[in-house]
C-alpha cells in the first residue's frame, strides 16, 4: 500500500469567523479531490487560529513589569513579551535570544507559539488556537456534516527540538486517530522480546505533510495524507506533551 | 504535485556483505517498480549494520571496569554497557534506566544506537553504521551504477526525543540531498521579514517513511519517496546534530 501526500491548493486568505471546514470541502470540490472516510487532514495552526479570532494588535496589550525587563533583555517587543507570559504556563529555558515556553496546553515551544509573522507587518499576533483538540475535533465533524467523510484531523505547527538541527512539523491538536502507536510487547523473529516502542505517528504524519505546506507565500495549510492505516481513538495531541518528570532534559 | 511513499517489499534478511543496491533494484524489479531520477530511498540503518558487519557477539566483549559498574547501576549487561561506551563520544544523560549517549558521529540518542532486539535472541547487538553519510553515499552510487537513476539516499533511525512523547524517525545519514531547508529571508505577504527557517526535511522524510516501516517483523526496511523536490547537495546528515554549545537543553 502506498501513502499519498496530496496538496489542498486554493484555501483563500483566512480571517475570523471563517468556516474552515466549509472553505477545505470547496476547495477540495474545486480541485477534484474527493474526501474519504480514513484521510488525514493535516491543518496549519495559522489558519485555525485566524480563523477562531486569535490575532492581537499589539496596540491592545498592556505589557506587565515583568514582560518589560524580560524585552530589555531579550530585545523582543514588549507587547510581544506579555503576550508570551499570557500564552505560558511555565518557562523552560530563557537566554537574551530565546524564550522557551510550556505553552498553558502543555507543549515546549519557542515563544509559546506567539508569531508576529505574515501578520499586518508585525502590528499584530497570532497566538495558538485555544483547544487546538476542540479546533481539530469541530473541524473533523464540520467535514463529516458536509460530506459524511469520517476523517482523522492534526492540527500542525512547526517547532524546534533539542539535540537536533532544524524545525520540524509537529501535532499539536488531532481528532479521530491515536497520535501514539504502541509497538510494546512485540516480538521480534528470534522471540527476543522488544523494548517498548512507542512511536509518534501524528508527529511524523504532522511532518510528512509539511513537506508540501512550507513553499509559497502562505503555504499549503490543509494536506491530505491517504492511505495511512492509522488507530482510530479519542487520545488528545496532549499526549504527545512529555511531563517534566518523565524528561531527562527538562 | 502529490507526494507518494510507496514501501519496497521482499527485501530478503539481511547478512553481513550483502550488496544493498543490489537488492534494493532485484526488490524493485520484481515489484515492477521503476527507480526514477529525484526519488529519495529512506533505508533502516538495521540493514545496512548488518550488511556492513556491525553485529557484534556478546561473547566477544570484554567490559570494562566502568561498564561493570554502570551495568550494575542500570541493569543492562555489562557486554552490552561496554559496547554502548565504545560507540559513545560522550554521556549525555544517565538514570538507572538509561544512557543518553552522544554518538562517535555526533548524534544524541539512547543507548548510542547499541540495538539487542531482532538478533540472535539477545546474545547478539547491532551497532549503527561507522560512517552513515558513507553508506548512503556508497549506495547511492551502487543504485546509480545498476540503474543509471540519480536517487537520494537517506539512512534513518528512530530516537527518542526530549519535550515531546513517542519516539521518531530521523535521519542519520544522507547522500545526494541537503538535510536543512532554508527559509531564511523569505518575505511574507506583508514584506515583513520572517524570523530564520530552517526546516529538518530529511528528518521529515524519514518520519514519513516510517509510517510504512514499523509494521510486521523485520519490518519495511526500505521506502521510496517520489515526487518531492528537494535540494540537491552534498551536506552530511551530521549537520543535523546540534551541538552542545548551541543548544538549550544539553
Amino acid at each position: 500500500m502506498t501513502i499519498e501526500i496530496i496538496p489542498l491548493r486554493g484555501i483563500p486568505r483566512v480571517k475570523r469567523g471563517d468556516d474552515i471546514p466549509r472553505l477545505i470541502v470547496e476547495c477540495a470540490n474545486a480541485s477534484n479531490i474527493e474526501l474519504k472516510d480514513g484521510d488525514i487532514l493535516v491543518i496549519s495552526q495559522k489558519i485555525v487560529s485566524k480563523a477562531e479570532g486569535r490575532t492581537v494588535s499589539l496596540l491592545d496589550v498592556e505589557p506587565s513589569p515583568f514582560a518589560l525587563k524580560i524585552a530589555e533583555y531579550t530585545g523582543k517587543k514588549a507587547e510581544v513579551v506579555e503576550l508570551i507570559l499570557r500564552e505560558s504556563r511555565s518557562i523552560v529555558r530563557m537566554s537574551n535570544k530565546h524564550i522557551i515556553c510550556e505553552t498553558n496546553h502543555g507543549f515546549v515551544c519557542a515563544n509559546a507559539g506567539v508569531d508576529l509573522s505574515n501578520v499586518n507587518g508585525g502590528k499584530s499576533a497570532t497566538l495558538l488556537p485555544v483547544d487546538p483538540d476542540r479546533s481539530a475535533r469541530l473541524i473533523r465533524e464540520g467535514i463529516f456534516k458536509l460530506t459524511g467523510k469520517d476523517v482523522a484531523v492534526i492540527i500542525s505547527d512547526t517547532h524546534g527540538r533539542p539535540l537536533r538541527r532544524g524545525v520540524v512539523n509537529v501535532a499539536i491538536g488531532c481528532s479521530g486517530i491515536k497520535p501514539l502507536k504502541n509497538y510494546r510487547g512485540k516480538h521480534d523473529l528470534y522471540g527476543y522480546t522488544m523494548r517498548v516502542t512507542i512511536v509518534a505517528v501524528a508527529d511524523e504524519l504532522a511532518s510528512a505533510a509539511e513537506l508540501l505546506m512550507g513553499e509559497g507565500d502562505e503555504g499549503v495549510p490543509v494536506v491530505i495524507i491517504r492511505g495511512y492505516h492509522y488507530e482510530r481513538g479519542d487520545d488528545k495531541a496532549t499526549v504527545l506533551a512529555r511531563p517534566a518528570i518523565e524528561d531527562l532534559f527538562r
